[in-house]
């Protein structure tokens, strides 16, 4: 199965991605010289805080193109695609 | 100021932040490739967790050690660094 | 503009939502009575998560329902509702 | 064993509690009378913010008092505090 990412949102979240991997080594490097714990953590917040942007575009481009996809093709396969869906959304919110 | 991470936890972070690089290098992969949606946000959920146990050990330590020690040397360094400290715990939260 | 709860949600809905007006009370007492703050803690968490439970069955439903309805509508209406329903996730994930 | 929240705290945590019992009232009420389930899952991630902003203040004044006190008792009360915190927390943010 494949996946889609809308034209303009692909390079999007490549660069945001990109930037989440130097912003993974910026806080390798703070661990390894032990640089000051809070400024470590807010480093991680904010990490996390980049991934669920980069999460919420693919969801939207999912909804948009996937589901919608699914929906058009019948009851069952758009039943199937919902399941999977709100599953997604609560791994991220892990309840 | 400096940071402090427990000897036993030091080398555990380091080696998580490297699978953590590893992980998110792979969601890159993920993207170009357009991978099933689901997947990808699946193992950005994975990414963020992964991160929060990093959040948590350094929180851990930091309290332990920093925290710790501006309690020994006063109530002025201590109201400071609790007042920090929960400051980056709401970061987290976002609240 | 309607919501809609399916059937067989409706009642678990509203249960849960009773459940946890009677946490809250229980957190109030819990603070009158300088209970132990960690305690307390736990008992915030649980009902965080329980409200993300709730909010994860009317999410569902309203893909189900609300933005499958919109999809059937045409392509104005399902954008409206797939931009509207992100936003409602990015609100739960404060991204 | 006691908790302990500041006396301005109290106050503070009582008041928005009642608020947050009326807020979920609100959400019953909505169920109810199936408001539209954007506007349901708004409100749902307000009640989770405000609770979460209740146990941050619960944190802090835990860190002031509970943790600081076992601190100048001693190594080992300190220990099983800072293990006890860092446990409260991390059940928030659910790593």
């Amino acid at each position: 199965m494949r996946g889609y990412i809308k034209k303009g949102d692909k390079e999007k979240v490549q660069n945001r991605l990109k930037r989440i991997e130097g912003q993974v080594r910026g806080v390798q490097r703070m661990a390894d010289e032990e640089a000051y714990c809070v400024d470590v953590l807010t480093q991680i917040a904010s990490v996390v805080s980049a991934l669920e942007k980069v999460g919420a575009i693919l969801l939207k481009d999912h909804v948009e193109h996937c589901v919608r996809e699914s929906m058009e093709k019948g009851a069952a396969d758009a039943d199937e695609k919902i399941e999977e869906l709100t599953a997604a959304v609560e791994r991220f919110l892990r309840v």
